[in-house]
């Protein structure tokens, strides 16, 4: 891929000298900071901007690595066939008019990436804006140029933007804003061939590139994309569009039709650390204070410290921290008898520190310098959040001070900023070079202060164990009776009886007589169910009977269960187990990410809360826990009014088993245990269906 | 009031000839637009900027019915004393040093109230930063100068600010920024006589505001505030602060700990149409956006279509649709086929309309102004969000033209804009001018547009009935066995029966016999609770014997219970009530607003799901209505699963009864009915306490 970022040579097909068109844009982008050779490629010109010009691919010297392409669609499959003759590794494609414009375009990607495969080209875009690497000033993109007067500031953050305009349209927000520094901006396109893993797995190797941010519709080999995400280093921030989009209308499944609005990327996302983001603003917000806190020590809780020109941004601040998983620190008594000496002596300090009665005292210097350096002491305290207000009223504080404070704590810092647009301007990119992260509002600094503290306490925790070998009988065919695509109750627990998931006793009974035994061998109260084939929702039916207390109730019900399901159908007697939590666990196989694992509340509570979570296949245990713990209900599974703790080692051993079979067995389409119950702790499946 | 905002004449008390001191930025900013005489107060002065300089109040000639006030705390006593002689009916005190620096403080407020209050003195402040009136140019305030040379943009929206130095550094931050007009920002500090109420009846009768936005730590007159948003025909925005402090730790009542976290609050301002915000930039979002659209025509639903330069923004704008109760437009099959006119055959229009094709075929004035004509004409949209881009790529649309498009269609455009700083800038001035609503982020405008269009249709549908005269035995005392905090369950459920609650029926057993014969007359099974004095959770204190089947089992557990209980606690026995939803309803007293309501959802699903809503007392049918509807579980209520659905009717008649009771009866500190079970459909309490 490095021919892509550090080419020796550039070629740009379709240079023109018209410099409103996107051809000479390119030209000039290369000419403003690439350091090798460019050759304009254009049969009507001899010279492009004091380039020499070349009629065709074929015509340009060596050295050139990359073809950054502009004509036309209908031509560019003969260019990329020319950079198969020529030699040329890459090709970046920028025009538009490929599967973005329906059937005509679709084509002409398909051959266009046939003759690449076949002359060993590797392909960038169609329909995107290139490349613009800032910390090297290589442009190779029809962005405008104005970006070179403005806001070329080079940083960390480097993107990955599906979305060819928006790209560009984007980048020129962020960087004439000009509040966070740019390592490079990768625009893709249509991802024909490189697509965001190639390029991620590049960032995340690039010693220029300190966190990756990605907007993504799509993610076309899930597999590859946990994997890269898994053994990453740096965060990975990924804003995923079309979270909405309704789900297959007729789900076979309930774990299929929990699996709705993104539920499954979320779950991908979580058991692999990538932060989620909702909008590009939060995205990139998120990129920055990632990308400025790299160095962050273990062991940070989340208690932050307020200090604020006015008591009621203050209570405002608070009134957030709970929302971003965020608690006000408890300053300790020789913090609060240091800040005395800030503070006028009528005043008792605490957290929020209302820092104006210090400011009337001693200036603004001085309260937020004391002040900094008394909450960046205290061992109770994470992380400090600041509010600041330059433009009038002598408020503004030393800066570098402050910055200089806190990066010798090795605690964050963050900064709100309001006041005179002026100043507030000069204020931000004061502490852009100052690395004090600035937020025009409270929330959203708050939000990220906890995303970044959440994002650092999760990487040390997270051990990353091998993946658990669970044992599943790879030989399922015998129980997989040929053709049915929904296995009935018994045959779908004997299945997961196999891969080792509890699941409630039952005999079949085919007589009055034998039932009567069934239930002496389990012991009142017991329940009948008829199973038929074809029939999935058992309970609408009429054909599960429960709580049968004794032999009266036993025959009548098993006379009507019995003339229900017919000949074709079967009975079968179970235990009735006690009352207790109701979980819905299943497997569905994802068309992104293949089999993923769904942990979810079940009974009447799946329908209200739709409290599920999904994790990605094979999990390991610490991704089982984790996804049992990314459920909203955690009190219930605490043991409620009484109840015992549900065992989580013993659900995490049911999802890796699930997981371990979706895995092994491509056969099995979907499982869904539903319901299972947590019994004195344990959790038992009472129905479930396997389908093929 | 009129005094404070149109007087006739000013004095300054503490005006300085020192530029940099309050005392003279007060003078300066009178002298820059207050068009009445200007009295400058200061012994030590003989004029002040050209003015006559005083050396005290009594001296000042007339006209003079304002002395604005900024001298050192321990002077102003004197001073108020000076305004009663004088006979100055304002004063606005701007110092510090009153109860915001704790005991001192507050007594020397006390004194300057009392002397206000005997020479007929209002009092705005202390610890504030006065008025700024945009549109008439009075700037009765220490604010720095410089918000004359930038952004003192005269508008509809009207500030009162609760936090003294917030309000000043929060006005220049927003007036600096430019995006927003300003009518009336009043800053209230302390409000130790002229408070949020008397400013919000001011401002909502003023001609000049079309929207009042407040940010308030506390509301000090809480029925009065109900009453005025009640009656308002403006918009009303409201930040609220503190509302994480922990509520009280033992709170004896399941209603009263369900009330933390600023759900009373919260309750009340839904009840009345306040529009409440969650932080300061969306507080004045939603101003400048209600504002706005004072005019917009009843029936207008929630369907929104996009129309986009980037397929990428608009997949995310969908996404946040529903976050916001709105929904995407199905555009009508006329408007498909109009829109077919603007795009290349290939391309299949749909919502949100990616207008890149358009734009590239038709160049982007043409494209943006023929969608949104066909948007705005479909009768299945009813309101447009468009996005922009501006400086580069030539995308930028005629602002103009689609403001006339939108104008007159009367539904809301908003736009999304992003691009290249000082064109963004730019635009957003000229949309100020145009009155089109602009954002920077897709979230917050679709956040601006949900709000703006809920409460419109609140609007049309509140239709603010008379509250129903629900008839309350006043009478109660000879229920009310005095001495009691907490009435037990047999005198809490016969008080709620007097007030026409439907309680389930209950018999006193004294002995085995009459527990057989009250059986009998309900029926089996059936339930025997023990009441003993002091016990409040019954089932936690075993005094709960459920689903007794048969004369066997009663009378096994009655000798336990009577055992239980002893001689001074008695036995009821009860019908047992087939299972249902379980609810909780209840009264408390808030501190600011007096009795309020609670409706919410109990049994395991109250701490789960935490579900629960309040109204003040008294309500109308109406406000019940809405906080059964505010519930999050409306799939519970509305026969979950095969039951019933509940009558809201019947559960609202509880709720208006309820808080008739707590008009009525003063002594009723709280109502606990815990649980409200659904039976068929209506609502009875099974178990009830009464606190006095």
């Amino acid at each position: 891929m490095d021919y892509f970022f550090n080419p020796r040579g550039v070629a740009v097909v379709g240079a023109t000298a018209n410099p409103k068109k996107g051809g000479n844009i390119i030209v000039g982008n290369l000419l403003k900071g690439y350091e090798g050779k460019i050759y304009p490629v254009n049969p009507r010109y001899n010279t492009i901007d004091g380039l020499t010009c070349y009629p065709s691919l074929r015509a340009v010297p060596d050295p050139v690595d990359l073809a950054v392409v502009f004509v036309g669609a209908e031509m560019v499959p003969q260019v990329i066939q020319d950079c198969a003759v020529r030699g040329i590794p890459g090709a970046m494609i920028e025009s538009a008019g490929f599967a973005e414009i329906g059937a005509e375009g679709l084509a002409r990607q398909h051959v266009t990436a046939r003759i690449a495969e076949e002359g060993g080209v590797r392909l960038w875009g169609p329909n995107c804006m290139g490349l613009v690497d800032v910390k090297n000033r290589r442009v190779f993109s029809t962005v405008t140029p104005s970006i070179w007067d403005q806001g070329m500031i080079p940083g960390k953050v480097s993107l990955i933007v599906q979305s060819g305009l928006l790209a560009g349209a984007f980048l020129i927000d962020v960087m004439s804003h000009g509040v966070m520094g740019i390592g490079k901006a990768c625009s893709i396109g249509n991802k024909m061939d490189v697509m965001e893993c190639d390029l991620l797995e590049y960032l995340l190797a690039d010693p220029d590139t300190g966190v990756v941010g990605l907007y993504l519709e799509s993610i076309v080999d899930g597999p590859r994309f946990i994997s890269l995400c898994r053994g990453a280093k740096k965060p990975i921030v990924v804003l995923k569009g079309g979270k909405s989009v309704a789900g297959a209308a007729a789900a076979m499944s309930h774990t299929a039709s929990m699996a709705g609005d993104g539920a499954v990327v979320s779950g991908a996302f979580h058991q692999t650390g990538v932060v989620e983001a909702d909008d590009f603003h939060q995205m990139m917000d998120y990129c920055r204070v990632l990308g400025e806190f790299d160095g962050l020590p273990s062991g940070l809780g989340n208690r932050v410290a307020v200090m604020t020109y006015s008591g009621g941004a203050g209570i405002v601040s608070a009134d957030f921290l709970g929302d971003a998983q965020l608690a006000l620190a408890t300053l300790s008594q020789e913090s609060l008898t240091r800040l005395k000496g800030v503070f006028p002596s009528w005043m008792a300090p605490g957290n929020p520190v209302d820092l104006w009665p210090g400011i009337l005292l001693n200036g603004a210097h001085k309260a937020y310098n004391e002040t900094l350096a008394v909450l960046m002491n205290d061992p109770g305290v994470d992380a400090v959040f600041a509010h600041c207000f330059v433009g009038g009223f002598d408020l503004e504080p030393q800066l570098d001070t402050l910055a200089r404070l806190a990066h010798s704590s090795r605690k964050p810092l963050f900064c709100w900023i309001s006041g005179e647009r002026k100043a507030v301007d000069r204020f931000q990119r004061q502490a852009l070079d100052c690395r004090i992260p600035t937020f025009r509002e409270i929330k959203r600094a708050v939000d990220c202060l906890g995303t970044l503290l959440a994002y650092h306490r999760r990487k040390y925790q997270h051990a990353g164990g091998p993946i658990k070998d669970v044992h599943v009988p790879t030989m399922l065919e015998d129980l997989l009776e040929g053709g049915s695509r929904v296995l009935n109750e018994r045959a779908s627990k004997s299945i997961l009886k196999r891969v080792g998931i509890p699941v409630v006793e039952e005999i079949q009974v085919m007589t009055l007589t034998a039932a009567d035994r069934a239930a002496d061998r389990f012991g009142w109260p017991v329940v009948l169910k008829g199973v038929m084939p074809g029939a999935v929702h058992k309970t609408e039916a009429g054909l599960v009977a429960l709580n049968i207390d004794g032999p009266e109730m036993l025959h009548r019900e098993f006379e009507e269960m019995a003339s229900r399901v017919g000949k074709a159908g079967e009975v079968l007697l179970q235990p009735q187990l006690p009352a207790g939590l109701e979980l819905i666990v299943g497997l569905i196989r994802d068309p992104q990410f293949g089999p993923c694992v769904m942990c979810g509340l079940g009974g009447i509570l799946a329908e209200v809360l739709n409290d599920r979570a999904f994790a990605v296949a094979p999990l390991d245990r610490a991704d089982a826990l984790a996804l049992i713990g990314r459920l909203k209900a955690q009190q219930l599974l605490d043991g409620f009014r009484g109840a015992a703790a549900l065992d989580r080692n013993a659900l995490a051993e049911v999802l890796l088993r699930l997981g371990a079979l979706g895995v092994a067995c491509p056969v099995v389409r979907e499982v869904d245990i539903n319901p299972l119950i947590v019994v004195e702790g344990r959790p038992i499946a009472v129905d479930a269906s396997v389908m093929l």
